[in-house]
């Protein structure tokens, strides 16, 4: 398996690609069938399994790239880092079908690189990806607008993203934080660290 | 309808019931049933829907916590904040079924208050409440442990969430702020609230 972007991508440990989603950053979720390719932000993913990798994505009826991604049954999540802010909101509120005669990835200039197991591209810049075979399920898909998939490989950025997990918080300039959205292209972006301690039970009466 | 918790805590409009659960922070989900209750710790949630408000929550099968929601067919997710590190950090590591002769309230001393809608109780000090009723999905629940709520009432508290929206992160002191978690107790929260632009398409080559 090659490595999409050397030098600093590296091959995340499929135990460990659930932590790319655990502190539910939005994600980007491209795509890409017969020609045709879209990209989309999803503030409304989740993990579902760490081993193998599950999770599942929200993706609204309206979109092209539910459309592809029936058509492939595949895509892929990337994280993106804060920098990317601008191309998230910008990809989160202009359809893939309105973009007459092209595609996001060419009206936005959006570098992107192939990915190993699935069609769909990986947007580079990001903190990491999850290439991810759709497990079809399509009452939860009609219904709710559910899309799990099974990530079949998973890359991240050690800038970001090393040894299966994020790197500490003080290691991680702003512009390489996830990002969280608020709504309406506002987002947060992780500014301290805490642990929670255990509790001791108190003993029952 | 009454509020569970004054002066501070206000309904949420249905239709800004899905922006608590939108940057990704960890929730703690409650439950009760036929005189036993619990609650967990739960990173893995996800908005469904705007209106009515829909969201799925993942709940592995060796959890209390999934047997009473099966059982009553509602729940509680609540929002925690950063000041409740330790709570979520404990509920997140013990199970339900390990509190010998008691609960996880009684047990932790977690102070909480009925909702209005569902049996499962409120946990106290938290952002907001989501007072759900399960949308049965057999198959869903089975297969991949995801159980999908709707929002019936939905409450927050006005030092961090109000008008339908979270506050402004420089007006939100660290301790009210939402908890995102890393694995193993980590948490990182918001630190910085940033903008995304609207980039303009280029013509088609």
């Amino acid at each position: 398996m090659h490595t999409p972007f050397p030098p600093h991508v590296l091959p995340v440990e499929p135990t460990h690609a659930y932590r790319l989603l655990n502190t539910g950053a939005s994600v980007l979720v491209s795509s890409a069938h017969a020609g045709r390719r879209d990209v989309m932000a999803c503030a409304w993913n989740v993990a579902l399994e760490f081993e193998p990798p599950k999770l599942a994505v929200c993706l609204d009826k309206a979109t092209l790239t539910r459309e592809l991604v029936e058509a492939s049954g595949s895509f892929v999540v990337a994280v993106p880092r804060a920098a990317q802010a601008d191309l998230v909101a910008t990809v989160g509120s202009v359809s893939g079908r309105d973009v007459a005669g092209q595609d996001k990835f060419s009206a936005f200039n959006i570098r992107h690189a192939p990915a190993t197991q699935v069609d769909a591209p990986l947007v580079e810049g990001c903190i990491g990806w999850l290439e991810c075979r759709l497990i079809p399920e399509p009452h939860l898909q009609q219904a709710h607008d559910l899309f799990i998939g099974q990530a079949v490989a998973a890359w991240a950025d050690e800038r970001a993203f090393a040894h299966g997990k994020f790197l500490a918080l003080e290691a991680t300039p702003p512009e390489w934080r996830t990002l969280h959205h608020l709504g309406a292209g506002n987002f947060v972006i992780p500014g301290a660290q805490i642990k929670g301690r255990q509790l001791a039970p108190r003993a029952p009466s």
